[in-house]
């Protein structure tokens, strides 16, 4: 096969198109939805302000965002035929296959039927996937049948309290409105560019999402927040944590949750997450994990000059909230879900089909021989 | 929103990565697979050769072809657990949703591993997609829960056999591999990108194909046969279909299964379905649907120096062997799947993520207000 083009791999550097949403690495921490600073809007917003933000271009007031809350509660639950599909579900099935599945299924359901729908197919899927998630792992794990719908005031606790049947914390529910605001939006990467291309050929709200979770799925994009877990809760002691990274380095093994695609220097995610994972482990009594944690930052730092990304500090966040490590992933998809649809929405009102072209690398023309003379 | 910059809208023209499997408008017709022009494929091969030569980049000799052939056919059943989330979709489901979802749910319930299971998994979805289509049809619209296996010797056959229950006619098997041979592949086109940026994570083999499925849905992209059904069904003559589509051209309305993205003056697939139409048209004895498509293609030359690309005539043949419309585009993915797993295959054996850039037309930088002040 001939050498691959630069220009042309991965599409690296090349623009397929607009955005109004996002900047990633152009101006102020790096990362702005709409205008605003991620950091800004993971201190003094929402995760319900920022979803209503990528789907109308700007933040609600008061009563804009009393009014989207009161429409999303009532849409929290599943309709039967999901519940049934998620119990054939097996347990050991890759959630993200879950959540993949659960959303095809709700279009069935529901369907988007025509584009005049499609804030209401997206409001219902970000009602809707907590309960996706929890109702399957809850039956599939403990073999109970959790009902759908709670009081919560916002999705981050009421995804909290359908996974631990209780009522979280203040600053748990905090955190976890945090975390939704920094995972909701990164321009195109490899899931949003998969919804938009679906999107280009006018497929509906269902079709597009189900393809961008099946595209968050894999090792290179999602999935790096739960491989930074399984590598740190082997970690002893920092001291034990650095020993044991050198041996993985010297071994050329894969180091999970450092450096980024586009950002250089930083992830401007890892300052804010990193505040929470300190906060909840002075709130724990054993910040072990955060100390093993802040032992592998500076450890990668000093050697390779590589810093935390948005993904490292959530593993020790996730885990001091209790959330199982294979969850992480499928929360990543509750709250990119705003951002996959706000691009869906925005392919839509400027489209033209996602069709490129290729490099030819294969045979010369040739005529097909008889079965019996080949 | 600034103008869109020609060279980035759609990626038209633009390479996004390099192929052995397909050139569209370069050589010979204008379509060939692996170096084999579509039409001497379609004439002196077999679906299962062509699916083979896709997946292998070789035609299979007797002994090969024989081997793959019983490989597959045991494939052909459905898990328990697919069919009971099959009974579960309503009739009035979009077909092409019952696909993505019964693709979504055979992955989790026979997950690819790793990717040295990437051929298993591609020959399983290539032997149980017809299943899936034909058991959620039957069983929605007939109440009847159809055995999804048969003894029937091409996938093509099989597919007849189980939507119409009788040994289909060799000339209708015959026809039908024609038809899957002709829809196998075609480059980088937008379902089989979305498989390649899915793939281009690492994702797994039924993510991919589930994101190529929903992507194909929109009515850019499949659908066109279909379409043109609906429309040809209408006319009663071909005088009538040139008085009607005179006005539908006055009304600016638009035409299904006329002209194409890449090919300029012809679609290869053209010339090989409608000489099966017109065959099938002898056959039935009421040659009026072919005569009336005639009649569109005359028109649609003479007025707008527009050709039939492969979904018209796909519409009367289709139509003589019995098939219901709203299957059209599910056969189209029996078809394509082959093209979407050779993809996947290719990207993995090369692979970089594809994550493109975009252009920012939104906000400039802004600071969060308070809530009370906005």
């Amino acid at each position: 096969m001939a050498s691959k083009p630069v220009n042309t791999a991965g599409l690296r550097g090349q623009s397929a198109g607009e955005t109004a949403l996002c900047t990633v690495g152009k101006s102020g921490s790096g990362l702005t939805y709409c205008g605003y600073d991620v950091a800004d809007l993971a201190e003094n917003a929402t995760f319900e302000e920022v979803a209503y933000l990528l789907f109308n271009g700007e933040l609600p007031n008061q009563a804009q965002l009393a009014a989207y809350k009161s429409a999303l509660k009532p849409m929290r639950d599943l309709p039967d035929a999901v519940k049934s599909v998620l119990k054939l579900i097996p347990k050991d099935t890759h959630p993200m296959d879950v959540m993949r599945t659960g959303c095809s299924m709700l279009g069935n359901i529901e369907p988007e039927k025509d584009f005049s729908e499609q804030n209401q197919a997206a409001n219902r899927l970000l009602a809707a996937f907590p309960a996706i998630m929890c109702y399957w792992y809850k039956f599939s794990h403990d073999g109970v049948e959790i009902d759908c719908m709670t009081d919560e005031d916002s999705l981050g606790g009421h995804f909290l309290r359908l996974l631990n049947q209780e009522e979280p914390s203040e600053q748990h529910k905090r955190v976890m409105d945090v975390s939704l605001i920094l995972y909701a939006e990164h321009e195109f990467n490899a899931s949003t560019f998969t919804a938009r291309v679906c999107a280009s050929t006018l497929s509906d709200m269902f079709s597009c999402i189900t393809g961008a979770i099946g595209t968050l799925r894999g090792p290179l994009h999602g999935g790096a927040n739960e491989a930074a877990m399984d590598m740190i809760e082997k970690f002893k002691s920092p001291t034990d944590a650095k020993e044991q990274m050198s041996g993985m380095l010297a071994r050329k093994e894969k180091i999970m949750g450092f450096g980024h695609a586009i950002y250089r220097t930083s992830d401007p995610r890892n300052t804010v997450i990193k505040a929470w994972s300190e906060k909840l482990a002075a709130e724990n009594g054993d910040t072990s994990l955060y100390d093993i944690s802040v032992a592998c930052e500076e450890f990668m730092w000093d050697t390779k000059k590589l810093f935390c990304n948005a993904d490292f500090f959530h593993a020790s966040t996730y885990n001091y909230m209790g959330i199982p490590t294979k969850l992480f992933t499928p929360i990543f998809v509750c709250s990119r879900l705003t951002g996959w649809a706000a691009h869906v929405m925005e392919q839509r009102a400027n489209n033209r089909i996602i069709r490129p072209s290729a490099d030819y690398t294969g045979s010369e023309p040739r005529k097909v021989q008889p079965i019996s003379a080949r």
